[in-house]
């Protein structure tokens, strides 16, 4: 009888539950030869004790090493190491050494003031979801099975998507032409897959979006950045010599926050439709208007199709759900879908049956409204207290989205004072980080995930660094 | 007081439930005028006795309906039509008609015997998964939130998956070379964007995977195919000039079934060394073993790190969930990560972290033991019932996987046969489908996902349609 009791050390602060550590422990000890095969292992009320913890733990710990087939079980006679089981783990030895000492492992970690563009996932309700998430998987066994003929999402959801973007967003679309991707990230690389190739060009927002400019740059395009003002982009006025594509973000200027004027939407159309280029339109915070109604998509003007139609639910759901979904015109419908196809087959099914359930259901709304409410007294509460504060800080446009950019005086090094303000626990970028060639000096700040004890710390550490500037 | 009840019609046997139609239909009559701006609906009581239906389900209509802004109500005197509606709905008017009527939706559909490579559904322990999944939702918030640092999945995920592959298939790996990816088709798709570029030559066998095809082929890369034969892929004794990769599944060949001999993994490896080649490993139905043990992973033998290995829990778990997993090189994993990230930010997150405690729990390999057991009992059930009705099909490789191979006598047309058996209401693809230059007539039954009831009926109709030949 050996007496691996000695040998475990089981930590109640790390990560992993005690049943994994000690799973795991015991298996290295079978592998490194310290139990050797055949040998007897302390019953499990007598380990359990010896290590001050529940025999359901040792139990579930010994089962798990038997159908792994490190451990054999005798009929009243308790657990012995199985004799196959050192000569199977003695090839893989080597590697194993170590195995897990270069890297560490990471968790992942809640958003600190005031990181953009992040909802609160706290106002997200988990049991409504949860609810429709069991009436769905008690009748629908099929969700759990290849579903290769949905490449771009379930016909239930495109639907409710469809139906959710007409009324709410005025876009012109059929269900058929809603494709659902993984998060409107993917959406934008396979858009780039399909529209561009080496050296084509797209015009695109300067400051503007790092994850659509990646995207582009990714597919070989040339980036052709054009300034933004309180009216959205500016377009020159000779055409721009060969276009493919023109990437937008009409409702909220990313990260400026200007929203585009009827004048520019309609001129920005004119140029797509005399140079044959796309239109990009990225939506990404569009449900969040506080005090005018909003305006319709830049989608909802577009007698060509011309514009394809970008959006996600991980501002008015969670993030961590990857859900976003595109609006394609009729003619990329079956290339977009045949591209989606062989990047990823099909998406995660349960959770676009839970989605079409839950945006059906008038869920959704509820919830849009509830986030409404509440964002738009977080951004009325920060910046109450900047101005309390008297902080060198203007906001040109206020009453909409997750975001607030906040000019600096001019010749202020925003990124440095980004980075003193995240050795103080902030995360709130520079307006330069999304720069191509220019941006004012500022910062953005997301208020949406934060509530008003976060907010008002949050900025009392910011006024305890820009008293040092 | 206008009278909606006449106007709308409500259908038990529709798809979408009663609420969701009463709601569309209401919102359609707003948006058409039928209802006007201002206009009283009748109570939730009168309504819903018109209809015959839950006064619930109406007073939830209204809810969303308020919630969307086409009505509104005032305290003690019902609800109206929203003065903004009509104006609103009007914009996008057009588009609705007829919007759905183009294309009509369609059901996720169950497989129909003998559709290869789907697991049994129904064995999955989804309560088990669920009381993990609630666990963790109980205690992480952080999973619903934005985290672009897990590109390639959680760390407790990936320590997770490589605990199973170096403990049951022999794999060599640290965590951090586990990439968690949306399913072994994006695997395969992003190693082709990454190793691959127009004119590349990618070795593969033949008949193999259309799936690894596609993604190489869409990469720009040149298919060479190499014949296999009951010891796996063969190599031609002159070096393959210029070979950029070499796809292979050693442990049971898809779609014809042999084992790679351990002389042909030698051999294999001393190519991919001497050519600069990477070797990619589908390991797609390794789990599966019912007579003899399994041959570990050829990745196991590699001391060169030049193979790849890939995997997905679709077989072993369910594929809805969208969960693959590939085994990279250290040189490779940096770039994976990186073009993951363009491709699609990260993963859905709350699945992972399920997973990650399935597994560490115990509860993955009781699954997959009780697969085994039922997997092997469907194959001989099977190979029973055909044996007994004397059908003209000849299984060279038997005890493992989830498919089986049947060769038909030469000179059958098996595209044909397939035909007749899908008319039927049988789903066996011909292995001539999977053939870049050639196969052998033949058929690809899948037996795990299907009972001995559906198997014997699934026989007899094979019987029906062979007794015509």
């Amino acid at each position: 009888m050996i007496e691996p009791a000695r040998r475990i050390n089981l930590d109640r602060n790390d990560p992993q539950s005690i049943q994994t550590q000690l799973t795991r422990q015991l298996k290295r000890m079978i592998q490194a030869g310290n139990l050797s095969a055949g040998e007897r292992l302390p019953s499990t009320r007598e380990l359990a004790g010896d290590l001050g913890i529940s025999r359901n733990t040792v139990v579930a710990a010994y089962e798990m090493l038997m159908g792994e087939g490190y451990l054999e079980s005798e009929l009243r006679s308790g657990f012995r190491v199985n004799q196959a089981a050192r000569a199977f783990s003695a090839r893989s030895q080597t590697p194993i050494a170590g195995a897990d000492a270069e890297r560490s492992q990471q968790l992942p970690r809640l958003p600190v003031p005031f990181r953009p563009t992040q909802p609160d996932v706290n106002l997200f309700p988990l049991q409504i979801w949860n609810r429709h998430r069991n009436r769905i998987l008690r009748k629908e066994t099929s969700l759990l099975h290849y579903q290769s003929r949905f490449p771009v999402g379930l016909d239930s959801l495109r639907c409710s998507v469809a139906d959710y973007l007409r009324d709410s967003r005025g876009v012109r679309c059929q269900w058929h032409e809603v494709a659902i991707t993984s998060g409107s990230q993917q959406a934008l690389y396979l858009l780039a897959q399909l529209l561009l190739k080496t050296g084509s060009r797209v015009l695109m927002e300067d400051p503007g979006y790092p994850g659509a400019r990646n995207a582009w740059s990714q597919a070989g395009a040339v980036i052709v950045p054009a300034k933004v003002d309180s009216d959205g982009i500016q377009l020159s006025r000779k055409p721009h010599p060969k276009i493919s594509l023109i990437y937008v973000t009409p409702s909220h200027q990313f990260p400026m926050g200007a929203c585009m004027s009827l004048a520019r939407r309609l001129a920005l159309l004119e140029t797509a439709y005399s140079s044959g280029a796309w239109i990009v339109e990225d939506d990404y915070d569009a449900e969040f208007r506080y005090s005018s109604p909003p305006l319709p998509s830049l989608q909802s003007l577009d007698e060509q199709r011309r514009v394809i139609y970008i959006g996600s639910f991980s501002k008015t759901l969670f993030p961590g759900l990857r859900i976003g979904y595109v609006v394609l015109p009729p003619e990329l419908v079956d290339s977009f879908a045949a591209l989606k196809s062989l990047v990823d087959d099909f998406s995660p099914l349960i959770d676009q049956a839970t989605l079409a359930t839950f945006i059906d259901s008038g869920a959704f709304y509820s919830h849009l409204r509830r986030c409404r409410k509440h964002y738009a007294e977080r951004q009325n509460f920060f910046l109450e207290q900047v101005k309390r504060f008297g902080l060198p800080l203007h906001f040109p446009v206020l009453g909409r989205g997750m975001n607030l950019a906040g000019l600096l005086p001019k010749g202020t090094n925003d990124a440095a004072l980004s980075m003193r303000l995240q050795k103080v626990g902030l995360d709130v970028p520079p307006l330069t980080r999304y720069a191509i060639q220019a941006a004012p000096p500022g910062l953005l700040f997301g208020l949406a995930a934060f509530n008003n004890q976060e907010i008002r710390k949050g900025v009392e550490r910011m006024v305890s660094v820009f008293s040092k500037e």
